[in-house]
């Protein structure tokens, strides 16, 4: 049988795969296949589960509301991101939703939300931020989709935190040219704040934290965005799987 | 005379700034000042020029479609960012006005859109683009706007490219691992390609260009916005103003 190895979709499926399977689609990824990409039976694509690799499919049915697709061949093993998480302060919404793609494009394990005491927003919209780090693992190629929890408090979130997961902790305040990351590996953190920065209370709490880091980013002030992924970008050179 | 020092609102002007100077305000000034931000004679704000630094100033005149201010004293001297440049293939609106707005965050000097092989635009709106880089400086107490100069093309480019200057060449067909910058200091220009990355004519090209350094960011296929804060992060933290 000829293989179109050339299949550009890339989709995201919660079904764990596995050789030979069919599987169902929902009504969404119907549209999104047979409406907005204009596939149909025979058509094959790339799907991935987010824990058993990336696979070879094969549409079956293709329907309005529904289909089938075939699982074929594992293309590509899981490949996991390094043990990092990213944690922000909620923005406005355009630039929440970029920090939760830029995350999951630059291999952050897991996301998590931060209520601060500068931070604006009181709730957020998990499932969409969600489907953005979805999104951005189809497009990105990924094999993995961090997960992205429920908003924390800062405080509970440091209240409970294990001692052996490093915070890299950007901090306005910290003096520029501060040492970088210590060569440590293991879980880390990396946290960012709010447009208006951490509160003095924060930024004295997280000091006396022997497992926290302050780490400068430059003389200029980075928005909560730009510092998100500039943060990622020095952990991942580091310590994480950029070397 | 009491000053207000906490005064929040950051206005690029084109004229360059001198003490004691009055300066006219233009119509989208008096219109931001005074109908937006509802500011009024004898309030305080701050002012640059791109060229002689930050500088405090009062509100004078406020009208609708007008008014002046009057410069006080300087509040900070003139900072410019390394001689670093940007060239991008432009992609998608949004994502490209994100580029020049993180491209002046962190510090490039220079901005050029640059149209390449995959490139899908043809044109771009350099008054639109510069608009941003001038929001950017105003938001992130920038005292510098870099230029964004028109669309060029890539060849002409290399074909007038003055070998000083370096090329950190972000390839995402580099070698992961590859070797990072070397410790070069002067001039540099980072280059990214636009989504479909670069032909292997121009792949072939850049890679015989003694000036220019092939880098690879990370096992995971970045997005263009995503690898040129990336590049210019790990640009600044290794030869730029970030130690």
């Amino acid at each position: 049988m000829e293989r179109d190895v050339s299949a550009k979709i890339r989709l995201y499926v919660e079904h764990p795969l596995g050789e030979a399977q069919t599987l169902p689609l929902s009504r969404e990824q119907a549209h999104y296949l047979f409406g907005v990409m204009r596939q149909g039976a025979g058509d094959h694509l790339l799907v991935f589960d987010g824990k058993c690799g990336e696979w070879l499919a094969q549409l079956e049915q293709a329907g309005k509301r529904g289909g089938t697709l075939r699982v074929l061949e594992q293309t590509r093993p899981l490949r996991m991101p390094p043990d990092l998480w990213l944690m922000f302060a909620p923005i406005k919404k355009a630039r929440t939703d970029f920090i939760v793609e830029k995350a999951a494009e630059l291999g952050a394990a897991r996301i998590i939300p931060v209520q601060t005491a500068f931070t604006n927003a009181g709730r957020i919209q998990r499932d969409r931020l969600q489907a953005h780090a979805v999104e951005a693992a189809e497009q990105c190629g990924g094999t993995f989709v961090p997960e992205v929890t429920d908003l924390q408090k800062l405080p509970a979130l440091l209240d409970g935190w294990n001692a052996d997961r490093r915070i890299m902790f950007c901090d306005e305040a910290a003096p520029s040219g501060a040492p970088v990351l210590p060569d440590a590996p293991g879980p880390w953190a990396v946290l960012i704040g709010p447009e208006g920065g951490f509160s003095d209370a924060e930024r004295q709490r997280l000091r006396g934290l022997s497992h926290a880091h302050p780490v400068s980013l430059g003389p200029r002030i980075l928005r909560a965005d730009t510092a998100a992924v500039a943060a990622l970008t020095l952990w991942q050179q580091a310590l994480g799987d950029w070397t």
